[in-house]
């Protein structure tokens, strides 16, 4: 039995996650952390776990989760993540995290985006980045994995086997996103209410969103290249999912099928990322932990399409992948069988 | 040209009353206020009014309020309401007010629902109920108009003519009412993030909601007799709109169309009640000011529907009707014919 | 290995229970029918099953379906699926059926409401109705199961408890319920759309719905007392769920919290009924199989309320629980643990 | 007062239409046509008309059209629109043609996406082409014009006055559209089914939908060069509304602040354009006749943002201004004030 803590529980990632241990019998949810001081039940936060999970959130310092739990999923804002995870480590857990804490390798860069001086800064460098599908034989031995940004996994999968195969130009890439407001969390904010988001879509932090350094220096990686992408982020009126449309200069003549059956080789034995014919919508992906990807040949550019769920593959989902790899539990255990 | 104050501008029913207002070319909005401080334009509070009107939106002072306006709808929250429009009156203005705070007539039952002592019970008593189907020979004369909750609108108008006549039992009543959440107001409250209203129906309220003993005081004076209902409310996840369903029990063998000549007599020559031989649904009466409304018997019930937009007939758009007729307009002047 | 036959594989309940199976390593989905004569692969109808599940829908006889599989869950229109339950039971399957034709046991009702003739009566008086919390000790061995309607299993969960104890009226009861669209399954009916659906609530087939006499029938049944109800269906935007708001008049002075401990103890070891003290939002059960239920006195009337996913508690899930004690596996598998 | 009839009445457009016509006091709608033989009355089709227009659908022949009307909206599918219209002017009649039969210049282009032989290339050729914005002063004296595309307004406002004042190559544009799926109309097809659309994003049509030679044709006439684009069209589950994300390739170095003067200047004196200084959504056009641009440099592309209501500016309202136009109405006659 490994007894798992989650940190931030109050907020849908930590839900998710919950939603998807609890279908692992050998996995044991000892702690569940909140800053609201009244310890309330995890079943007046999220009222769907009623009756499935009795347990309180409670205002623990580490040291009382080090006591508690073997492995911790952290789902701290950016910066408090940084704030303990030291500390966990030290206590003997492992970790995912799934703030953007550990993602990036560039200080700089991070500091730039996130506004704040990062207190862990060589960690940072070397922590690996949880996206299993291209880093899954890294995972295993670690005791911290830095999870990836929803928008970032939903790109990256799709780009990456065009990348690795030196199919598209590495520059000019526009990547035009679309996501459920889900994706930004639990917190009050005017632009997440209801009457806000409903009946409506609109951009936002064109240009300047914090996923973008991060999508380009993961593909950077991929490519051997500098990669330079332009990250248009929408929100759309829907529970769920990320759709990405994603136009790249081509540096082939091959057909669409061909480049299909690239991007099907290159995921041969992955479970969780399908190669589809047909233009994928967020629907087919909605509640899994599946992303669907397609290219087509548009002109003078590849549309490269790539649909997931924000808070499963996007989120929780690859956090328990993560998890899985590390604790030694078949990577599909808690998700659906592929 | 009369000129105009909005007091609360930055919420949902004051962006529709001014887009109402723009309408009518006879009328000048020459304030809107607002607690912040920087007086931040009005499109940048609400951005569908971009190009339409260059009004900043203002922390003044009522004294500021009364020299720059005759007019003012005050959209203020309830309390908040009552402190002001004594000195609104007195400066002479005339007042169309959309809090509660004058819509009742017993100030204990006020104070019992809403938490607050009245300041102002004298004037409380006599304000007449700017419903102007029912009240509409009263409103011409007054300097202050209290205008109706959105779910009393709903339930009073389809009970009103079966109550009138006599038709249906006064107690017992039971009113099954389903709301957007855009009925609750612009407020950072986490129950009305988009994540959590999207995709889901839930009651709320049940059996203490403020509007229940409105419904209950004025169908009181409609039918002469002490009525007693139930009311429910529900949050439904769409833009506009309340649908009620409302169950009584007849005192009468009439058949549904004749019941429905009832409603139709008792609503001949006003313009924005349309009895309907069909199931009515919000999308009919969505972003307009009428009110649809039928009845059926269903075994040893009536049921009785009634729909409209909760910001327009069930807020806004009857609080410019109360406008229109105070003013001396032709009653749907800005609104949609009839 | 027990063979698995989806009758009927093209519509909303198909998918969720081949969603559902997949998960149960001891099931094979060896056919799946369709009218379509050019045999689409799975995926084409289901694009969420892509990469999954690589079997193609076929028009197959019964018999082609008999000699495939062992147990056949049957997903086809009523009348449709009674015209092929006796050929696919005498050839040796095993059947849960998810049309109505075995639901009733009173034909003269089935074919009042149906409006065909039923051929093959003596069956359905005598075939067990599949809701594995009120009858799940007849269930395992029998060859045919009725599966239950959504909204049936919605107002039947809720009021058995309460019925069985005597604590209310059998007469005179309101079940004013709201369903996801997607319980009128994937058939191209105007009132279906997108553009006809969304931002919009109505009420239909006021007093004569198919499943007011089933759960009349079923609630009599249980409390040994004619029962009567009034069946109010609505149809609200939202991607999945029914909320049922009831309204029964009581017959004890009990409080609210004894009348939750009633409903509890009636349920004490079934897996997926959850009897809450907050007001449960369809939300809350969404995409699982749980179904939660509270009850709360508002005047004269107990308001009591029931919220479930009517593609899963109201259809494809509780099959599968009926599947599981039929084939002997535990009543969770496949679903989400309790 | 001038006789209106509206071919094609059962759709949304023809709904708009007769909302907007309906505030216009000199315009009386004498015709609408439907293909159905049972003469349904407005209200039946259209609930949200009951009570205000006292008209049937019948399946009129043109001549009958001709006999009751000085003006006519076209709102019949492509190809059913041209073979009607040479009837219409030849009777007398002035049209607005909401199909696309009139909209290009080039009749093979036409031809190859439409898949179809057009019976009266000519005209064609000649016809105006109804974006009052662009060709305002050609329409008064027209008796026919050509209403545009949803998507092609959406883009075509946006990119013309970069295009206009060369400020943008006129190649590799990439449109990447998001519409509500009403822009699909009122078809019985299983892709615009509530429980499809609703939770989902996905893009359809890639490269080849036929509003890109129209936005091409268009733009052509405006910059004088060969202008190429790729056009990505997304459905969105929202109720109304259009966004273009547009990303185009400057031939400058201005500043945002000095391009959004360059569009405003541009819409100088245009009352349903506004240039905005924030990203638009399209709930800000919601309802309204306006349409909300803005540009913003992003590395080394212009992002383009368009926002309008595709039912309205996208379609009916439009319409109403050419109709205003050529009838000698002030242009926004029924239509939001601007």
């Amino acid at each position: 039995m490994i007894r798992v803590a989650i940190l931030g529980a109050t907020g849908y990632t930590a839900l998710e996650l919950i939603r998807i241990l609890l279908r692992n019998p050998a996995v044991e949810i000892t702690a569940a952390t909140t800053r609201q001081e009244d310890s309330p039940h995890i079943a007046s936060i999220h009222p769907s776990l009623s009756g499935r999970l009795d347990l309180c959130c409670e205002n623990l310092s580490v040291s009382q989760v080090v006591e508690r739990a073997d492995f911790a999923f952290c789902c701290l804002p950016h910066a408090a993540s940084a704030a303990v995870i030291s500390e966990l480590l030290a206590g003997g857990l492992r970790v995912v995290d799934l703030s953007a804490d550990y993602r990036l390798n560039d200080v700089a860069t991070y500091e730039e985006y996130y506004k704040v001086t990062h207190p862990d800064p060589e960690r940072m460098r070397k922590t690996v980045y949880g996206l299993p599908e291209l880093f899954g034989d890294q995972i295993p031995g670690e005791q911290l994995i830095a999870n990836p940004g929803c928008y970032t996994s939903t790109a990256i999968l799709a780009l990456a086997p065009l990348m690795a195969a030196d199919l598209i130009e590495s520059t000019g890439i526009i990547i035009d996103a679309k996501s459920s407001p889900s994706g930004a969390g639990r917190s009050l904010k005017q632009h997440l209410l209801y009457s806000e988001c409903n009946d409506s879509i609109s951009a936002y932090g064109l240009g300047g969103h914090r996923h973008q350094p991060e999508i380009e220096e993961v593909l950077t990686t991929v490519c051997g290249e500098t990669v330079d992408v332009v990250f248009s982020p929408h929100l759309v009126p829907m529970e769920r999912g990320i759709l990405a449309t994603i136009y790249a200069r081509p540096r082939t003549d091959a057909s669409d099928e061909d480049l299909r059956n690239v991007m099907r080789e290159f995921y041969a034995g992955k479970p969780f990322v399908k190669v589809v014919d047909h233009l994928p919508g967020t629907k087919d992906v909605s509640r899994t932990n599946f992303c669907h990807i397609t290219v087509k040949r548009t002109k003078g550019y590849l549309t490269v399409l790539s649909a997931l769920d924000n808070l499963i593959k996007g989120a929780s989902g690859v956090a328990v992948q993560n998890f899985n790899l590390m604790a030694g539990f078949p990577e599909t255990t808690g998700l659906d069988p592929a």
